[in-house]
């Protein structure tokens, strides 16, 4: 049976069959021209849903009251976001707000208040002004052409919008992936908060739907982030509606491998767009480590060198300075042994078996001003691989964060 | 039996008797004006001799050649230390100019080569250049007033020479502790080599020499940099005379609790040098955390604080932003409840269990202007307590990393 994959770039949220959204600007965010800051994803029938939240002991109320939910029922038909308040460290009054906003949503839209999910982005330690909240539930409108709009709605600090879809036709089968994402990648990129909402109109058994979750936000976002390093509001949540037509995908079904490659497709590219979009970034770093000794062990080393401040300053400088990359693996955790590492920018070869290599050092300072940047290590010692996402630190970052405004 | 300790803010480590230094310009570093980068610290007598290493599985030359030597005699009469080139991953031609160097400087200062330790910090990757070290060693003139260009010749990215000495008088005894570092303190301060050289006259016992030396580093050295999160060269060493006279102090000594007082506060007064020297930092970041569960949460929110980006830029900024605070506790991997964290700033109460006060923001953000600034968490969840120090976060921290010479 053969398998079509179809990226559809322009495509996001609402692409998947069923699925509406729509945004407004609530006063919520400081005003600018277009600001939006209030939106609601809505699916025509109940979801089924997963998600994957911050493991920061700080939790927001809108994180609260997700996974209060979720682990009482796992089927959804809306999310509501804001932006520019994340409701966290709000005490009482910030869970009772958020409660309050699942009841206004849902009257709203006419469904059940277990039903609606909430994501917040934005300062910690403000109360969600309500009236705002009520006044623009009431006054969205959701439509199959909204998907963009949301995608407008969540961003913060971000400066690109991060959305895309993709149509897997496998037989007779279709259906459809969608996503989209906020985030800026920062130095530990994940101390910003990074909220993900994915779609799909196909039909996903519920363990299933959770499993392939987290197996997707492993190799993804989690790889321009650290583990339990998280924002209080931190969040990736899928909903399948199951409007395609097929028949339920668990994981032994036949569509399962398509579902799982096309959902790893959708979650690769916005935790890349992420790491492209850092806070005064102008390249993205991709760092690959393989030959480790283990899979941990490739992971802790791909994510520490790009975390590493040093190699984001020498690549934004254009220093080909391989002894920062080895030294951040040398410092992760992951085992490594000095006289078998190599170290690569692209495919030149600056350290062989732990020993420096004559390189041109004009050509490989060339490849550090690509747009996007390879780093490779081999540390010689195994055969599992990782790769991770980062980018470069200019003096842009620090202008943002220093500046960046309270409300 | 009356305790008196002077402060000798002026000292460094030939204020203890029996200690010597020079130091000469022998162009390893780039030439400028009044620019040291090789220098002999010597004792008059043999040294009970500690050192802890970095934890960096990539280990520069010079570290695996102490290292070794320590482990078989734990006597030394000689620091050799040159700056602009760590001889880090510089395979076994590295590992022979270490050992080359032991035995000029050995010839030198007519000792055994066994009696001679190293130290290295700059670029890593680069051979260390043998003629000019060999040239350097042979012309360096060792005197009692040699500590101060001692302190100049370590000095690397660093803006202010860090040397004190510390005077104590109980009883009939007396004996001085001196030393000197060099470091900035960056984002990941350790991320750059730290050196820290401590001498004293006093006569120590070898075991509590060693053990005195871990505890002092880690509530000064370790908490400005995190543990395992080392640079390839990073060392800390203490040189024991015995030249002051006094009896030999062990763990049961009379001497030993003021010794081990007056290593605190060198090591601490030399760790504070080295976050207020951060590349850029405008502000030196003192950070209490109390009411921890135990030691190790109070250390780890403690330095994740420290360590973090968005608090460090809120703090150039003067914005009085908890929630960035209480965030890096709550992922810092200590215990945190969320409706029982307290968060200050200066004696300025923020946050009371969880719940965000009304405080005046203008006033919280001037207590950010002062030159030192005080953020304090108390977790109300037990008694254990720790500090840890940083620095704020200003573009010229990119500026200094993203055009340091490679040479």
């Amino acid at each position: 049976m053969s398998t079509k994959i179809q990226v559809i770039s322009e495509g996001g949220v609402t692409t998947p069959k069923g699925f509406l959204a729509g945004a407004i600007y609530s006063g919520i965010k400081k005003k600018s021209p277009g600001a939006l800051d209030l939106c609601i994803l809505y699916s025509e029938v109940a979801c089924e849903t997963a998600a994957v939240f911050t493991t920061n002991q700080i939790k927001a109320a809108p994180v609260i009251v997700d996974q209060d939910k979720l682990n009482k029922n796992r089927k959804s038909r809306a999310v509501v976001i804001n932006s520019g308040c994340a409701n966290a460290c709000t005490g009482v009054q910030g869970i009772n707000a958020a409660v309050e906003t699942t009841l206004l949503a849902a009257k709203k839209l006419d469904i059940s208040p277990n039903e609606v999910l909430l994501a917040s982005t934005g300062v910690i330690g403000t109360q969600l002004p309500m009236p705002n909240m009520k006044r623009g539930i009431e006054r969205i409108v959701v439509s199959r052409e909204g998907g963009k709009e949301l995608t407008r709605a969540i961003m913060t600090t971000d400066t690109r919008q991060k959305s895309i879809a993709v149509r897997v036709k496998q037989g007779q089968n279709e259906f459809t992936i969608g996503g989209t994402c906020k985030g800026a990648g920062m130095i530990h990129p994940n101390m910003a908060t990074m909220l993900g909402f994915l779609t799909t109109d196909a039909s996903i058994e519920s363990d299933f739907l959770d499993s392939s979750l987290r197996k997707a936000v492993d190799v993804s976002f989690n790889m321009v982030s650290v583990d339990g390093d998280t924002s209080t509001n931190d969040m990736v949540v899928v909903l399948a509606n199951g409007t395609a037509g097929n028949a339920k995908i668990d994981r032994n079904s036949i569509l399962a491998d398509s579902y799982c490659h096309a959902l790893d497709l959708v979650s690769t590219y916005l935790a890349k767009s992420i790491a492209a979009d850092g806070e005064g970034a102008t390249r993205l770093i991709e760092i690959r480590v393989c030959g480790a000794r283990n899979l941990n062990d490739a992971r802790m080393a791909a994510r520490t060198i790009s975390n590493s401040p040093l190699v984001k300053t020498a690549v934004h400088g254009c220093d080909p300075n391989w002894g920062r990359i080895i030294a951040a693996a040398g410092r992760s955790g992951a085992e490594v042994v000095q006289d078998k590492a190599d170290v690569y920018i692209g495919d030149m070869c600056l350290l062989k078996e732990g020993t420096p290599l004559l390189f041109d050092k004009k050509a490989a300072s060339d490849l550090l001003k690509n747009p996007e940047v390879l780093l490779k290590v081999d540390l010689n010692l195994g055969s599992a691989t990782a790769i991770a996402w980062g980018c470069d630190l200019s003096k842009e970052y620090i202008t943002t964060l220093k500046a960046q405004q309270r409300k």
